[in-house]
């Protein structure tokens, strides 16, 4: 095991009717700037909840944080925080609008010239208005960490950023409010979820059995509950299990002292930069394919994946293997996320671009070898064509 | 999966080389008491790095904690903290040491006349000195969480208290000064920490597999790694597992939302404070009876326990039960821990006074049901004898 840290600061308050106490978990004296996407929080209830338990807060509301937040977007909020005198940050959302909140609570206090250059040239975040969120779609356990991407769209640029002063203070998850969640947003939160895992899992072997077992736990719980929550979808405990394991996959524990391979996402940022897909429909391309390209190095864990996740016990270690990447692929599948480019609608000849986008982002280190380069990347993305 | 709130503020630093920078991590403003125990950080070399680090610090030293931290002796340090102006505490030892700066850190803030009213009454914790530790001995997970657990000789009570107010701030971890315990507390490690994992996994059904795979994976660590500790003492990864799967084991995750059954230590506390015996050894002793007792309340989660932990996939449902709770005995008694009362050379006729001890402290509704009182209690023991 490598030496680590870790410490996770966000309190959750996680079940039913648990919405209605985040006015007593933010100090009345602050003014709140209350975040939100499209407006679905007012129809599945979230909002009129919200507001009545903040009724003797100081609020200003800021609607419209789209997917894949903007930074065209979040400009307007960010002048808002300063027209308004706002010191608390609510985000009421999806991993968009609890990113989103992340990058204006580090922008509004921001010492720099320009907040972008947080994630375009690594500046450091060394404060920013304390936030909370209330999450309404399991997926991107942005709720409890200090990770946020961001989009500019006028440049195409979709760039994370990463720092211990945005964690929530307090997250609150309620299961039940994800019934209503389309079914293909429950599959990308599910897509996502296991990919965060498998990216804190599936490296070359350290010896680190609790975290690998954690990281196998959540996979299981994955993929068992995940299509019981497309076809029982006001089934309660397949809802809290998936928004629990979608929450620890990302809250930093599963990585601690062992090798991470960020390359799926790395890849995956830049088809959703140049052709919109959907964040987790990303991954679902690039993963499988990615496993292939580096089943050499990544052979014992896939074989210990294909034993212990995926239960396959007949079979040489290579068949074993195959079979374990098959798996997740129809998984996928399964969940209705295709895992081919052509699937949707992208030809091969659009790989040119991506990897162009790739040598543009410097990606020339990706993995937990640090191997995977935009040459690489361009054969992952061809075997994914 | 039931209502839950969770957070956990304590910051693990974990690894080789890692207690040299405790000096780092207290403001040298502190004046700080330095507990330790019986000297063995003199011998392995732990007593010299803290010293070092804390050059700059104002240090006042406590030794002489007891295994069983006594009131008698604790009260000395909380002399002490009065007496010099001491405002940070700093453990450095085992779970012994640690849960006796958790009472003196609350002691030193309490209110009321008696400090020993927060074990006998309950009485509320409101604040308490800020304390870091180093950790010694991997066992009860005290180093991230708020629970202590105090021993009043004169009258032979040995009670528990839990306050947020007594998590560490800072938790140090350094598997390689383990490599130097004796085999006794490294047994007594492995299964205070295997026990504690049980007692928040092994109850009636409740819908939670994120938890229950947690709690299997460090079951199974436990399971595998327990042994090669004692044949492999020098085996840095086997140390480092076996610390961070006790850690896991109770800082309060792997039991969010799930019922818990804390019976087998209320009865173990017993027998240590009338017989002296580790606390492990209690444990080891009740836990297989108590399994046989509750084997019907059980049978589910019994029936996945050896199937999942114990891999027995033959058999009629009640041959897999009874054979995990043979393996676990076995696996404590391999660890060199006996499971009865006469391994001890406790006789039968000691359990009168172990059950008069019970009904004194009011131990009337034990286990997830509240149907562990002190005749069921006794019956557990008889079988134990």
């Amino acid at each position: 095991m490598y030496n680590f840290q870790f410490s996770n600061p966000t309190k959750i308050v996680f079940g039913k009717g648990q919405i209605q106490n985040i006015g007593q978990e933010i100090d009345s004296s602050h003014r709140v700037l209350l975040m939100y996407g499209g407006g679905s929080i007012k129809k599945n209830g979230v909002y009129q909840q919200v507001i009545e338990s903040l009724s003797n807060h100081d609020l200003v509301e800021f609607s419209g944080v789209e997917p894949n937040p903007s930074l065209e977007t979040l400009s307007k909020a960010i002048e808002l925080v300063e027209s308004k005198g706002i010191d608390y940050i609510l985000a009421v959302g999806g991993g968009s609008v609890i990113d989103g909140a992340k990058f204006v609570a580090a922008a509004a206090k921001f010492e720099g010239d320009d907040p972008w250059d947080i994630l375009a040239k690594g500046a450091k975040v060394v404060s920013a208005l304390p936030l909370s969120c209330i999450l309404t779609l399991p997926a991107t356990g942005t709720e409890s960490n200090g990770n946020s991407v961001i989009t500019k769209r006028s440049t195409q640029d979709k760039l994370p950023f990463s720092s211990p002063h945005v964690y929530p203070q307090v997250a609150i998850l309620d299961p039940s409010v994800t019934f209503s969640l389309p079914p293909r947003q429950v599959a990308n939160g599910v897509v996502d979820a296991f990919v965060h895992t498998i990216e804190q899992y599936l490296t070359y072997d350290v010896n680190a059995p609790v975290q690998d077992r954690f990281a196998e736990g959540l996979l299981s719980t994955l993929i068992e509950e995940g299509p019981k929550a497309l076809s029982e979808p006001d089934n309660y405990d397949v809802r809290a299990n998936i928004m629990w394991a979608a929450t620890m996959a990302l809250n930093g524990l599963i990585g601690v002292g062992v090798p991470q391979d960020w390359a799926t996402h790395g890849i995956g940022h830049e088809i959703t930069a140049l052709h919109g897909l959907d964040h987790a429909q990303t991954l679902a391309i690039v993963l499988p394919s990615l496993m292939r390209e580096k089943k050499e190095h990544k052979a014992a864990k896939l074989l210990q994946f294909g034993r212990r996740v995926w239960g396959i016990t007949e079979g040489s270690d290579d068949a074993i293997i195959e079979q374990a990447i098959a798996k997740t692929a129809a998984f996928f599948e399964e969940m209705g996320v295709p895992t081919t480019l052509s699937g949707y609608g992208i030809e091969a000849s659009a790989i040119d671009a991506l990897v162009a986008q790739m040598e543009k982002h410097k990606l020339h280190a990706m993995g937990e070898h640090k191997d995977i380069n935009p040459d690489v990347a361009r054969r992952i993305l061809e075997n994914a064509a």
